[in-house]
């Protein structure tokens, strides 16, 4: 089993350093291969343009997934994109390691999704979703906030961290196929000392332990909604 | 009447570009005054780190938010992000005009959310939603996406557009006490031809002549969550 985590935090301390670090020893003991694509260490640039490719499919109007698709044809993706890419594809199981900035991915993290998903390879036309180009991998989120569990909920302040995370579960990770188990969320560790960050640190060796007993999360599938055009033929500049 | 545009793509022929001149154009004849942050034409730098700040609150260990109330106490912000703030408290009225990429913002409007929302100036510890340091303000996303508008709904494929956007019109535009307007989105547009972009610019003008008409979306009030703690007392790093 590959394991790749991403991992998008620029203090090497930080608690999220720790999580990354249980996951790399928990997964090596239970022999998995083990890659980590530290974003910040790695100078990752997360701005989608011309710089992602070594062709130039239309030089007058530069449209992403055009420019991506005849990168592909062309073996033109630029290096950091197709070390990444090759990664991701290598991976049987992806976890995204991040602190919930703005109630979302930290824009390195998000940059890495946009560059590195790239169209015709992590999906197509009609292969998203039960017929994603991914299915067969598995996708966990470990992620930590600032506010406490209790203003996280349906009900709650700052709404339901399932739904906070529904773009990144069901519109990226879903989406290409991957199925995706439910998110291990460490709350409002900023103000938490030494021993119930131990605690947590715990519960997350745990749950690397019992990822094959996790009821992934429910994603909607193609077939419910047929003779929908999920891409149509001739895209263009947005 | 001040407005702030962000806007975010790449490409100065796309869709995107028509629609931010429109509002620019419809604005002026308004009698607003439009200032324009376009991310791509400034090589705006989207990753939080050491170079956001011309201070140093703890060389050992970096945490973001205490960085940034440092650097709001001493001067110390990075004349990008200062300027950026500057713009923000500004306006009476804020756009954000980007493509829907991976069902969320691309990571270079993600990172000005980052850099640009500065603790203690655009939020604090009990200064949230109806007592957020941003009221008075309104904001409005003007997106596009590939999809068709079938494909968007709370019971279709990719979910709906609300959902999709609450992190950023809830978690970023309303907790930091903006008045968030109903997006305006123009739906499957790399698809459509000349006629059809033409009438999405049109509806789009009636729109922005529309804006005090509009009912704002619905948000949370700290005053329901009696007893929470919104922000803790002792941060570190996460």
């Amino acid at each position: 089993m590959n394991t790749l985590i991403v991992y998008a935090h620029p203090e090497p301390r930080s608690f999220n350093a720790a999580l990354r670090e249980v996951a790399v020893d928990t997964l090596h003991g239970m022999g998995h291969a083990v890659v980590v694509s530290d974003l910040y260490a790695m100078g990752f640039a997360p701005v989608v343009g011309r710089a992602d490719f070594l062709t130039q499919h239309n030089p007058e109007r530069f449209n992403v997934s055009l420019e991506q698709r005849h990168a592909v044809a062309h073996g033109g993706l630029a290096p950091d994109i197709a070390r990444e890419l090759a990664r991701l594809q290598a991976a049987d199981l992806v976890i995204l390691q991040f602190p919930l900035w703005w109630f979302g991915l930290p824009a390195i993290l998000k940059g890495w999704i946009d560059r590195v998903f790239v169209s015709g390879v992590s999906y197509g036309r009609s292969t998203v979703f039960e017929n994603g180009k991914f299915r067969g991998k598995r996708a966990m989120v470990c992620v930590t906030t600032g506010g406490p569990a209790q203003s996280f909920g349906p009900d709650a302040l700052n709404g339901d961290i399932l739904d906070l995370l529904m773009p990144l579960h069901r519109g990226v990770l879903g989406f290409t196929g991957m199925t995706v188990l439910p998110p291990f969320t460490c709350f409002h560790v900023p103000y938490e000392g030494d021993a119930a960050r131990r605690q947590m640190l715990q519960a997350y060796r745990s749950r690397l332990g019992e990822l094959d007993r996790l009821t992934p999360l429910p994603m909607p599938r193609t077939d419910q909604y047929p003779g929908l055009l999920v891409h149509g033929q001739r895209p263009c500049a947005q």
